[in-house]
């Protein structure tokens, strides 16, 4: 077990314990285990991207190490769709133990199959669909189709002898979707009326008033722009969002273009939505990239990634010419995507290269080529309505979503004591109807960076830090190992730092003379030398400079 | 002169030469210069605060290191209004002259020299005032009252024997602002009755169509958020907004509340514009903060900096509960202000905190709490066709803001020839209603870190983001200065870095393999022999564990 704050007491037999992993607190690595007689279902495994102040990370997981000595115990994995923050820690679980079954979707499973092969896993897994029954171990399953920004998204019913549990998963409540897949608010009556003892709901969107509009009502859009648009057109957005790239293609064929896709993920996402029938190509529209420079500029549409303004994605490669479709006069790029907070000044920065290049830039900001995948607050209050869940519990969110989202269920009559507004590792104990809070276990960030995972601690983040806003100071200094006099140095060396070398000539009698008197007082040992390095420095820099570099002192005995 | 692209040539008599230094291609450091029969004038100072590619930067100033060798022939500084990007970079102009004359309006100086004793600068000053004309040197100056979010803002005509030039600085066209006092549209006609040859003009909402909302409109709803708060208020907003500041008085006097001013700044600008009149504080409102906590909890709102997230402002203590006022249930925050691009994540986790706290947050993105303090599109229409300018060069913006201004300016019938985008340093000829491009500077960044301006260089910062990414690793070895034999090391230390330092046991012996060849091969020099470690441990930790480090070899003779 991990580093527990409040220890929950021993799971009881017949009571449901839902821990939710990741997803609290945070839009990203969500991830929630169900327990009960020992036995242990998992729904979702997501990474989280890291923010500004997690330098050199590459992805976040879920700390899911607690689960290490119950591997044996987990009966299941169920994945409600298929984007990055709902399965992109499954290879990591994986490397713990292969054949964890996993259960979802169609287009889910497809999708973190191509993503398992890059990590060489070859995954024991069962597909469902909407309406689907499934029994693993206690947990009697029940599949129930929602709407979503990527197609094929479930929500999950977990029945077990403690009660009935509805996860969303990700979800919104477009009324008229692009492919008729609604979600199911009929089967959500249904399991009302049998009963809902805990409803776990997306609050992404919890706190933004009304609807989400219709993601149809970007086609016309899409439509006007690609039809008055003089030479190329390039649109860049999520390459899982299979419906908008359905409205590009739709789009560009109307206008008379082909479509050429951008991009590893963009390609590799769309073949499988087209092979399994997800994406409707209409005939001869898809043409290779390479074959693309051959069709007149005002005949052809480029499908990209990079709406981001991720550094290596086509889109940013084109704003700083380094990709060899060169944008110039006359040329339209359409960012039909959110902008993710955080990613402003990299957005930003792509769009004012576009536009120094010469394009007509269209975006979310000044025009609608871009709705959202969550449900908004007016959706959501049909939700509770429809379902009247004895308890809820708001996943998926930084906490004033959840707390927006929570307020929701309040107004519809769900009592304030039966709303429950949690954090990662906050251990729900089920059982007859009523939820109680059993615990509180102690989870963390686990970092990947390159090969390693885990390794990098908050500890090295904050060094990065300082060392990305400070620099460092190394102080090298070699002693005789007899006497203890110093044979060489202080040699001092700065990197990142903003003084001039020079300045360091005023330190370094005073070092020398620092360890000229605890030599004097008997002090040998490379450690406490090293402390006197350290102290004489850090006094003199902050002192005389103000800084606050790294100090790295190293006493080396020759 | 720094370094050119296009050297322009010599400026010949009754020319006016216009060198945007600051502002063009980015938000913030305002800053041009004006040159004719010798005489230069500039306007405005601004600074430029940092984004995340600019790690442990304080401030970045305008590049006006070529006007050294041409102070003697500045003959004053036109300020146009207060704000930092137009101020900010005042103190380190006057440490290389500190006699250059400051023209601006009252409040405009009051706040510079404000600023300014900081600097221990007492400054040279012309205060005028709209309608007022001076002649400083070859220049005749013309004063027109703008409306923007400071009060007492101007634009500045400019007429030499070359022509006249009209620069706006920040402004808006407010129909019905809270002082009265209007952007002068009929002196702006007036203006281009006698004809304007350059418009200069603020780009940064070019890009927003239609007209910017009424600062009035955000009254009624400040008294009905104040209205309906069950306990404290703590409103946070630029510490320059008066106006701001002035509706929060109103709507706190109206619920009969007391208002505390909380953060250096807002004390300190608000008693410069209590005192020169232009914020009226309504009889017993105001009380100081130490005397607040004495007054119940439904009877006091505390006006506060922080709104932009800042660590160590106000609102981002009380939410980390590091300031002694405590957010707690009931409270209210409200941030009237914009969200500046790249200090979403910050402003995220403050609301987050405080809604963790127990406060109710009303921001922009739930309530109308917020107008800009630009022109929009449609303003902008106005202007130039009251103005008619018969060129115009956009200014203060990024590119796509100057860009979308141009286009503005082209569709009210100013050739496209005559509208010019351009970068700082690109230099202007005026002469006879007609701009010529002459040349361009190649100006840079001018860093302030600490106590340091212009020592911390772009490699530098390059530096910084790779040990913030990826950390260092340091690698010593003592040699014999007689034999150059390896005597101490390698040693190997890492910070920063992914791996554990055990790592490092593989790749000792090849770098001491490659020091004994290299020793054969007759390489002695600290230089090469370093480089040879540099390259061992390069190739290994690339290949090996596919990073990209700080590298520092350290060969020492003893």
């Amino acid at each position: 077990m991990p580093d527990v704050v409040i220890d929950p007491a021993p799971l009881e037999p017949g009571t449901l314990r839902v821990i939710p992993i990741g997803g609290l607190g945070e839009v990203g690595r969500n991830m929630t285990s169900y327990e009960i007689d020992g036995k242990i279902l998992i729904v979702d495994c997501g990474v989280l991207f890291p923010e500004e102040h997690q330098p050199g990370v590459d992805l976040i997981l879920p700390d899911f190490g607690f689960l290490r000595e119950r591997l044996d115990d987990i009966v299941g994995l169920v994945l409600t769709h298929g984007h990055e923050d709902h399965i992109g820690s499954v290879p990591y679980l994986l490397r713990l133990r292969s054949d964890i079954p996993l259960i979802g979707s169609t287009l889910t499973l497809a999708l973190v199959e191509a993503k398992l092969k890059e990590h060489r896993i070859q995954p024991y897994s069962l597909t469902v669909s909407e309406g689907q029954r499934e029994r693993i171990g206690p947990f009697d399953l029940e599949f129930v189709a929602v709407n979503h920004s990527i197609p094929d998204a479930l929500a999950v019913a977990i029945k077990t002898g403690a009660g009935t549990v509805l996860a969303t998963g990700d979800f919104k409540m477009d009324q008229l979707p692009l492919d008729g897949r609604l979600t199911d608010l009929r089967e959500f009556a249904r399991l009302g009326e049998e009963g809902v003892d805990l409803f776990m709901v997306d609050s992404t969107n919890a706190d933004v008033p009304g609807f989400t509009p219709l993601e149809r009502s970007i086609g016309p859009v899409l439509d006007e722009v690609i039809a008055r648009a003089p030479r190329r057109v390039i649109v860049a957005s999520f390459s899982s969002h299979v419906h908008r790239v359905q409205q590009v293609l739709h789009a560009a064929h109307q206008n008379g273009r082909r479509v050429a896709l951008l991009g590893r993920s963009m390609v590799r996402n769309m073949t499988i939505a087209a092979d399994l029938g997800y994406l409707r190509v209409p005939e001869g529209v898809l043409i290779d990239y390479k074959k693309a420079r051959d069709i007149p500029d005002d005949r052809i549409v480029y499908m990209s990634t990079g709406s981001q303004g991720e550094p290596m994605a086509v889109l940013s490669r084109m704003a700083n010419r380094d990709h060899e479709i060169e944008i110039g006069d006359g040329d339209t790029v359409i960012l039909a995507s959110s902008l993710i907070p955080g990613n402003e000044n990299a957005v930003y920065r792509v769009i004012d290269g576009l536009t120094k290049l010469g394009a007509n830039v269209v975006h979310k900001g000044n025009a609608k080529v871009h709705v959202s995948g969550h449900a908004a607050a007016g959706e959501l209050l049909y939700c509770y309505n429809i379902l009247k869940p004895k308890n809820v519990l708001p996943i998926h969110g930084e906490y004033r979503h959840l707390f927006a989202n929570a307020k929701l269920a309040q107004d519809t009559g769900i009592p304030e004591r039966n709303t429950f507004i949690g954090e990662n590792g906050t251990v729900y104990d089920l059982r007859e109807g009523r939820v109680r809070v059993a615990g509180q276990l102690d989870l963390g960030f686990v970092y990947v960076d390159g090969s390693t995972v885990g390794e990098i601690t908050d500890a090295d983040l904050k060094d990065r830090r300082i060392l990305g806003e400070e620099g460092f100071i190394s102080v090298i200094i070699v002693v005789d190992a007899s006497t203890g006099r110093i044979i060489v140095g202080p040699e001092i060396h700065a990197r990142g730092f903003a003084e001039d070398d020079a300045v360091f000539e005023e330190v370094k009698p005073k070092i020398s003379a620092a360890l000229l008197e605890a030599a004097q007082n008997g002090v040998r040992d490379q450690h406490g030398l090293q402390q006197i390095v350290r102290r004489t420095m850090g006094t003199w820099v902050s002192r005389r400079l103000r800084r606050r570099p790294m100090l790295v002192p190293l006493v080396i005995e020759a």
